[in-house]
């Protein structure tokens, strides 16, 4: 077992969360831990930041998840868990491609969000 | 705290190991936990695919690593450890983009490797 401890948390008023980071316009912070300000002196507004965090909220795994139907759309065939996105994984890791719009002290506010509000950061690292 | 249990493991005979799959053509393998083989099933030779891992030969995080040399190069000026990709992070979690080359029974074979033999694999996801 690997144990995590998230270095921060996502902050949004907005409501109506898309699926997907790919078709998100949706705006919020992300609050990072006042102990790890000094690792995001780098992230400047206009970057892209790839967001690695935990689906906190999804329910444990179990064997009938290793395929679904994608987006939860019954009318589409059941895919392997490791072909789609869905929360619902053996880790409930996230990852998110998100658009910097600010920083300040230890807030980062991003464009772009698929994640709602509370959900645990677990890491940031640059996109390439 | 969150758990993680790492759903496979890197196989490879590769000793010199680049340091970004950016720049890696090495090849090995995935070995995925029988448990999880339904979850691998629409997973193709030709498709990237993104690997998220353990650093787990990393040692304990410490304040100090929050800016670091990006690749140890002393020559270049600290970076904020969320702007770089050092395996020394809050959280021991690497992400990779990789190419599948052939897929059989709970192994997919990848090319562009930057993880070590033995490695522990914590998620798979489509890369887009």
């Amino acid at each position: 077992m690997i144990e995590m401890e998230p270095i921060g948390k996502v902050r949004t008023q907005a409501v109506d969360i898309p699926r997907s980071w790919t078709v998100s316009e949706v705006e919020g912070e992300m609050v990072i831990d006042k102990k790890y300000m000094l690792g995001i002196k780098d992230i400047h507004p206009g970057e892209k930041i790839v967001v690695i965090f935990n689906f906190h909220q999804s329910r444990p795994f179990n064997p009938e998840d290793l395929a679904q139907h994608p987006r939860g759309d019954h009318e589409r065939p059941k895919k392997g868990v490791f072909s789609i996105c869905s929360p619902h994984r053996p880790n409930p890791i996230g990852m998110s491609v998100l658009t910097v719009t600010a920083v300040k002290e230890n807030i980062i506010s991003v464009k772009g969000l698929d994640m709602i509000d509370g959900t645990p950061i677990l890491d940031i690292k640059p996109y390439r």
